[in-house]
């Protein structure tokens, strides 16, 4: 390893002192009522964003807000420290949810306050947690590296949004007019949650999704099911036998070629996520069930992480009101979404659903199939440059080794970073489950933000001497 | 066979003479806008029981108008020719549905016409079907009766309800109040069609119904589908696999025991269905289908008259607006029915399909059942003595001889007779398929008034002489 960044330690040692002073500038940005979704916050937003901007500016950024079409973007450039450092890309956003029901509060959203909540030092407002805490703690460590050297080991590029809560409509407009401005070697994503308080996270991997609503039509108007009952195809039960269908008895999907390209997850890496200690009683014990409903044989954590599924999402048909009908309904409709994992192709997969759901129908029915997205899972290789370099940064850091995770969900930045700029995430964030995101006492652990700019602090000094 | 009822063909020549004045005596009912489900026309339902209640007087009958929490009904009797004549129930209603859409009819529906339509000569009104004509055929056979002998053939007696459009809620209690006074042999239902305009019908079966509603839980809330997809149980994959689970690849319904008591129909039963002409694709072509879907190798005909059913008339469960939401819904929900065949106990069906749903819910989910109704089959045998009586009675009338053929629905009136007053159903009237009752530009074939009133004449008279 050739180490030619500046010196990682005096950097830390500076964030440790500026604590008070790191605390109070995240204060007057979570004092800005950033609220994106209601457009009586407009001028907060710009606010934020222009805070933002200044803030970047004063620590050598060349840094600006831009306008859209919605809320402003801040983008920020600053030179590494040597010409072969790397480039990356950091992205968060300035905006936060509605705070509504306000009653619930136990203090004012937007008056942020330190406080000591069993234990555990917290920082009590909207946006702690998301995404204003988690955004400051990179903006913090850039401050210490340039307060002791003057220089950052990597050239950075930041993009702060102020419309992701409120999905992020200007956002693949100003990826696409500013591609060249905005490309660099990786995006560092910082949105997300460590496995527990001890335990840093890495997320490797976000299934795709591959989403279609099938609408499967019979006679050509409801019928009395006295009259016609017994004679005449009734589209629930048609319907009923495609989605039953779709499962083998040991939870696997039967459509065919749905596993194709689908790779078994690495020993090592099951092995990783079993050391996490999650049990799958644990897992479904917090929703009220008991037993994994998915592929026999497979944990919860690889089942939701790792493998792919079709799941009905919303299903409908005939009279659903009070008391009864008895009606045979000329349609009956299914949303069913199936979430992908690496070597699937979300349009073959279509596809291949579609095909399935053809054979099924009965000559003298019809289907009719609406698309609802797709988008291919986006994995991270466990050894991957900037994975192994993230994973030793945040394991010297934490009590307890960093470990690389799954989301069994998607992220739409990360795909649209993938999609139009080539380039892969590294998503890294510190917030914990119980920080009550998107609901009243929204907080953000006092240790999450102090070690989350010190996690940030060594990543890019990790970054910079792979 | 003794006959010592009064001479017939007298009778039907008085019928012959006098339709100028039985139309117009229909005429009169049907200017009467006794439309039940609008409080508006209150006044005009008692009025329209009012001159049915004076009609039957004028002509001997002991006639009344008796008040219930609803419309009235009315209730007349009159002797027969002999103390052992026999004694009949005549049911029908006087109430009619409502007019609307009226710029759809091409006269006023209160005030009746006879018109040529395509070469038949109909009775065009609200009600000339449904069910004024209908119930006129036989006061007007007994009017006959009177002005010719001076009596009539069998002990009757007469109900005529105004409430039938809108669910009957007061005849039950008006039934069990009136048990006594209105218990007859057999009861005389005229709401009900002819096989086709040459062929008259008796409704000998009527399939029975039992209701249930089932609700599966899984998640103690509704979980998104990246989180816990593949993990989860969804409790639509769950219900869709008990639904599709309810019928095997023949068509036949797979619950335990539910085709216990059911016996195959007689094969001379079948052949007379057969010979009605009546082809799959003619009876499925109508409503745009083709293959009939129920148990195979059975027609149409059988399927829907003669054999039960498992049908699902409605389900829903988690997001069914407009795009998509990638949620597993905490439950889902079907509505189920089974049409009922001779031999078979509703509320054994409902116990065998409860204990079919419980045993495929999985240990940590849980499923609720609501109750919605249960009535058996009604069954009249098709040599029972009033069955033949007016098999040959409407044979003899009709260019086609009278099919006894099969309901698939259920006729609530029917269930009540047997159930509170232990009386079997007739089920006779004239009614064609095109006669649009419910719908605008009802009308009645005047061939179905006049041979309708002859049909019931010759009916009396083979009651009376059996």
């Amino acid at each position: 390893m050739t180490n030619s960044a500046p010196a990682l330690e005096p950097v830390l040692d500076t964030l440790d002192r500026s604590v008070d002073a790191s605390v109070d500038r995240l204060f007057a940005l979570l004092r800005i009522r950033s609220i994106s979704t209601d457009p009586a916050y407009a001028d907060e937003c710009r606010a934020a964003a222009q805070w933002l901007a200044d803030d970047l500016a004063s620590i050598g950024f060349d840094a600006s807000v831009r306008d859209t079409k919605g809320h402003p973007m801040v983008v920020a450039h600053h030179e590494g420290s040597s010409d072969d450092a790397p480039h990356v890309l950091f992205y968060g956003h300035y905006d936060v949810q509605p705070v509504d029901p306000l009653e619930l509060w136990d203090d004012d959203p937007f008056d942020p306050k330190v406080k000591t909540v069993d234990g555990t030092k917290v920082i009590s407002a909207r946006g702690a947690s998301d995404d204003k805490g988690q955004l400051m703690t990179f903006v913090e460590a850039c401050r210490a590296y340039k307060a002791v050297h003057g220089a950052l080991p990597c050239r950075v590029t930041i993009l702060f949004e102020g419309e992701e809560e409120s999905g992020s409509p200007s956002l693949k407009p100003f990826l696409e007019a500013h591609a060249d401005e905005l490309k660099a070697d990786v995006a560092l994503v910082c949105d997300t949650s460590m496995w527990n308080a001890e335990t840093p996270a890495i997320s490797g991997s976000l299934r795709g999704l591959t989403g279609d609503e099938i609408t499967v039509r019979a006679a050509d108007r409801d019928l009395h099911s006295g009259h016609f009952g017994g004679a005449a195809a009734n589209p629930l039960h048609i319907l009923s036998a495609i989605l039953a269908a779709m499962h083998d008895e040991t939870g696997r999907v039967t459509i065919p070629h749905f596993y194709d390209g689908v790779e078994e997850v690495p020993a090592q890496q099951l092995e990783s996520w079993k050391a996490l200690g999650m049990t799958d009683e644990a897992f479904l014990g917090e929703i009220g069930l008991k037993h994994p409903s998915g592929e026999r044989g497979r944990s919860v954590l690889e089942l939701t992480w790792a493998r792919p599924t079709a799941e009905v999402n919303g299903m409908i048909g005939g009279y659903t009101g009070e008391g009864f009908k008895t009606v045979i309904p000329a349609t009956a409709s299914a949303k069913v979404s199936f979430r992908l994992v690496a070597g699937q192709d979300p349009q073959a997969i279509r596809d291949n659903f579609r095909a399935f759901v053809r054979e099924r129908v009965p000559a003298d029915c019809s289907v009719a199939f609406a698309e609802h997205g797709a988008s291919p899972a986006l994995v991270l290789s466990a050894d991957a440059p900037a994975v192994l370099a993230a994973k030793a940064a945040l394991s010297d850091e934490w009590p307890k080794p960093a470990a690389v995770i799954g989301m069994g969900g998607s992220i739409p930045i990360v795909g649209d970073f993938k999609a139009m700029l080539g380039m892969d995430s590294l998503l890294v964030g510190f917030a914990l489950s119980d920080d009550r995101i998107h609901s009243p006492n929204e907080k953000y652990n006092l240790a999450s933000f102090t070690k989350g700019q010190r996690s940030w602090a060594r990543i890019l000094d990790a970054l910079a001497s792979k």
